[in-house]
């Protein structure tokens, strides 16, 4: 990672100061880039963000972000003439800071949501976290990504350390209360997809021992949380080992409507593991594959 | 499973409903068994336990209950004599209701703590769930298995349905508000512990890929929560596949003091891989051996 390349706070730019162009922001070292949106590339990830109404699906909730990525829009009109492409620079960094958990330090700019924005120029608001990805047909009708990113907590905004030393970490991590949206969901539903499946991995048929019984997790194929909104019912649950439901909410593997599996580059896993006792509702299977730009199935 | 063997709530027998005695109890089918403090066994799970001052090791909290597992006790003076074994049926039986998140009704008898017990005879008191166990060195100085159960609210305390009939589950899950208590961890300890084993599982040379960039997990060797209170430090942190963190936290695998994996009948899985940049403490290994009951190292 090259050394100016920074994660987290910029010395002497702390949340609540302003600019009066992309360019002080720049000079500052705030967001290092003048024309992107995003500041990030596939090797060190993004560090920061400008929300500024670029993009007309952008949605901004103050303390939460829904932002799009970047690529396939009309500079002057902001409409959408082409997909966006994961690959893209700062699309695929803001992909590495969610996996690593990086602070991406974000800068409102006075076109954005009037509530949350400067009346004039730029302003930084802080680290915010990278929650999760997704595709969506945007309101053009062409495919752009979007990211879900988070303010962070006081005590979360630490300092980027760089790999060459290992941060010292803290002996008694202490508790803090927090108040969270937890999602009803039904322990019944996930085990007795796992029941069925004998807690077998419906793709590589791994069943984890533990000292008593066996292990497997019960994976939404259409996820309960936000934006995706599935069902909590046993057609949208897998039964899987905990590597292949990490690929499966990541959008590394993908299930084809005659219930092939392949991985996200189309190579086929061979086909998903089943039961005559627990059908699966392919139009769930078709929706995750739209959510992580998948190919679609031509079964 | 057999078709008294009954989860969740009796009909006829809502939370404070009252008996005068075990076989009051027993006879509502509320903890059908008199003499034992667990009702279960290993292949259908604990349903019930009374909670009676029947260990002194037992931590009463009102929605929180450190319960003590079966054995290894001397009925009238109430203290340890010998170890406890995991493959005791009650004590076997709670582990498999912790896996699948079976309730556990609790039974309170008027021996135990005095802030939560009934003056007189016995009180149903509702559903638990089992969030953990572990092994300590109990009072006496013999091994003891511990359970964690933690009151289920309200519309978490679902009736149990058999395997028979897949759920219907939840087409629209609720989001409910909830208090917890966060551990404020470091991103970057786990960060920077990934990115010197290069996102490798450092049991199985696993590294997911995932559509950007590679994904592992860090995971604490001594827990961070309770009753462990681990440091959140590179020392006592691993770089692991999803598949042997669940391991590793289930102690299902441990390490010895020579960095030899076994499984937990003590099958040699090989080397765990190491850094000369990522020192692991031995003493944290030898934390989670004796937390699991697993052997201790020969190294």
């Amino acid at each position: 990672m090259a050394a100016t390349y920074v994660f987290g706070e910029i010395t002497g730019n702390p949340v609540g100061t302003t600019y009066v162009d992309r360019e002080a922001v720049k000079n500052a070292g705030v967001h290092q880039v003048t024309q992107q949106g995003i500041s990030g590339n596939r090797t060190d990830g993004a560090n920061s963000i400008v929300v500024n109404g670029g993009y007309e699906d952008d949605v901004d909730l103050g303390d939460e972000i829904i932002y799009t990525g970047a690529g396939g829009n009309d500079p002057s009109t902001k409409r959408q003439i082409a997909d966006q492409e994961l690959t893209q620079l700062g699309n695929a960094g803001l992909v590495i800071s969610e996996e690593n958990a990086y602070p991406v330090r974000v800068v409102r700019g006075s076109r954005g949501a009037e509530a949350y924005s400067p009346i004039t120029g730029f302003r930084y608001d802080g680290l915010y976290r990278v929650e999760e990805h997704w595709a969506e047909t945007g309101k053009s009708g062409f495919r752009v990504w979007r990211y879900r990113l988070v303010k962070l907590a006081d005590d979360e905004a630490a300092p980027y350390v760089p790999l060459s030393n290992l941060p010292e970490g803290n002996a008694k991590p202490v508790r803090v209360p927090g108040l969270v949206q937890r999602i009803v969901r039904s322990t019944m539903v996930s085990d007795a997809v796992k029941r069925v499946h004998d807690y077998t991995c419906q793709v590589c048929g791994t069943r984890l021992a533990v000292p008593v019984g066996d292990y497997a997790e019960g994976a939404h194929i259409r996820g309960l949380g936000q934006p995706h909104h599935g069902p909590d019912q046993p057609e949208n649950v897998l039964c899987l080992c905990p590597n292949h439901h990490v690929l499966l909410d990541k959008g590394a593997i993908y299930v084809d409507d005659d219930f092939t599996v392949h991985d996200y580059q189309g190579v086929s896993l061979g086909q998903l593991a089943q039961s005559p006792d627990h059908t699966i509702d392919v139009a769930q299977l078709k929706y995750h594959r739209e959510a992580f730009g998948l190919p679609q199935s031509s079964a």
